[in-house]
């Protein structure tokens, strides 16, 4: 018995920020026969000598310069269907030049950003109805230009963004119709009623091992296994535990013990924001704290060891950038 | 018109810990004429060929190694009147070995050591009736054996000490005999009716910057100056103010900012448990950190900060030692 083919997808795409994110699900769409469009910062003419090649858990591909679509201009891009948004947030302020050409047309925007609220930034260009956002899960590197190590996991949760005060908008046919065309070129898409829970969920284990990683220069592994690391990450958790159903989510009873025993479980893992301080890029304090911060206040809820982490975090920013 | 001849120091003295504190009032003492016995953990034979010599804002002096007391064995030193504690709390299981000459009288035992609560130790060896203690306002450096550097300030508040349970003890007539004979050796000592008041004040400066100076690696000039630093600092203030009131003491209402203020002005200083951390010695976490967290927690009182404070440097000390 043969399988039943598998549906090619059937979208134009653009991804904005060629990176470890949009350089994996970019070419795992181009690589399965969509049109993708990739706008590229630095580095295309050594792609489209070498093309953009994969080394992924879930299979190596390699696509010739030749066929690909790559714009060092956004304004380039063609009209698209779905435009992924997968820059930091941290760049956010060149989102108003980054899409115009890709979002010129009635497309979306799929904003696969850390951090609470990121997608507001997008949501500026292109108006309230046009956002979708995402949670990814997933061990990846830029090695080059159009050269990514796609390490583990891969996972993408993703919703419509609406505003906060909406009831959740649950799984509309867009949401549904794009999931199912990443599905086809063998992406682990999930669409999700409620954003903002994924968004909050997905915090309870940036806030405090982001954070942590960089405040006491460690990995997270040394994070969990530590014992004192180990509690403060948990009393942590339970702050953006309180601060989410303050603001309307109430995350699973069990989550703080699963998100801990799934890290207790990890390879080894230098965090995002760790490998931003690092490289000495800006840290995304503001998508992945002050947004939540701010959130929570509004809602009446006290994170005091959060509060006391950003700031120690922004200080060592600051003394950083002197 | 001549001033009238002040008096000399009367009192035996034993300095058990002969760094920068203990080297610094020991040699004041012995200065003007007490007889003063030095325990020398390491040197002593550099200190009998080369003396005694402080560099002092208060002015320099030298005594010959011929004119110096100094024991390398506890057990030598004779039966004194005052046994000056000035080891660090981290080497306070000692004591019962350090104490044994000195206090085998029936002099008392004035613990100058940081934190709260730091006398028990003392307590332990020579019973409850025979312990005071003081607070310390001191910038000075061990440089070598036998010499000592004296920066700023110098200034003691000491008292009996008692349980916390009881009312304070008042300026007991030993207490005042005590003060007089430091004062008659030119030190600034200051007798206080109520140790746990002074213990307690002198924590709202050094829980945030003895702990902030290590987690942040950074300067207490860096820390007040900056201000995510500050705030931190100011908000941990209000924790140690709010903790002490609930144990029993309210400290002044203008406390927090006179502590700033004075902080603000201070020449760009390293706190001891920066020294520490930096030299690779254990940091004095239990005195400074979970003595008043214990004394907070009976008293009903939450620092949230202050908890996660300690555990970052629990995770430091810990991974240090590794």
């Amino acid at each position: 018995m043969s399988e039943a083919p598998r549906n090619k997808p059937h979208l134009r795409y653009a991804i904005v920020g060629s990176g470890a994110l949009g350089g994996l699900y970019g070419g795992m769409l181009a690589n399965h026969g969509a049109e993708v469009h990739f706008l590229i910062n630095s580095g295309i003419e050594q792609i489209r000598r070498d093309g953009w090649k994969v080394e992924s858990v879930l299979g190596n591909f390699h696509i010739p310069g030749s066929k690909l679509n790559l714009h060092a201009d956004p304004a380039s891009i063609p009209p698209c269907d779905v435009t992924i948004v997968g820059i930091k947030t941290t760049q956010n302020h060149l989102l108003p030049k980054l899409l115009a050409g890709a979002t010129s047309g009635d497309g979306v925007v799929l904003c696969l950003q850390n951090g609470l609220h990121s997608e507001i930034d997008s949501v500026a260009v292109v108006g309230p109805d046009r956002v979708l956002g995402g949670c990814c899960f997933l061990c990846c590197n830029k090695l080059a230009p159009g050269h990514i190590r796609h390490i583990d996991y891969g996972r993408i949760v993703m919703g419509e963004f609406t505003d906060s005060s909406l009831p959740p908008a649950g799984v509309t046919p867009r949401l549904q119709e794009i999931t199912d065309d990443l599905r086809s070129a063998g992406i682990d898409a999930n669409a999700t009623g409620d954003l903002w829970m994924a968004r909050w969920r997905k915090l309870m284990w940036n806030i405090p091992f982001n954070g942590l990683s960089v405040a006491l220069n460690a990995s997270t592994k040394d994070l969990i296994e530590n014992e004192y690391s180990y509690a403060i990450a948990e009393a942590i958790m339970r702050e953006v535990k309180d601060a989410a159903a303050a603001f309307g989510r109430q995350l699973p009873t069990d989550s703080i013990e699963a998100t801990l025993d799934h890290t207790r479980h990890m390879a080894p893992y230098d965090s995002s924001m760790r490998l931003d301080f690092l490289a000495g890029r800006p840290m995304e304090l503001s998508a992945i704290f002050e947004a939540p911060l701010a959130a929570g206040k509004r809602a009446g809820a006290v994170m005091s060891r959060v509060e006391m982490l950003h700031r120690q975090l922004a200080f060592l920013q600051s003394t950083a950038d002197r």
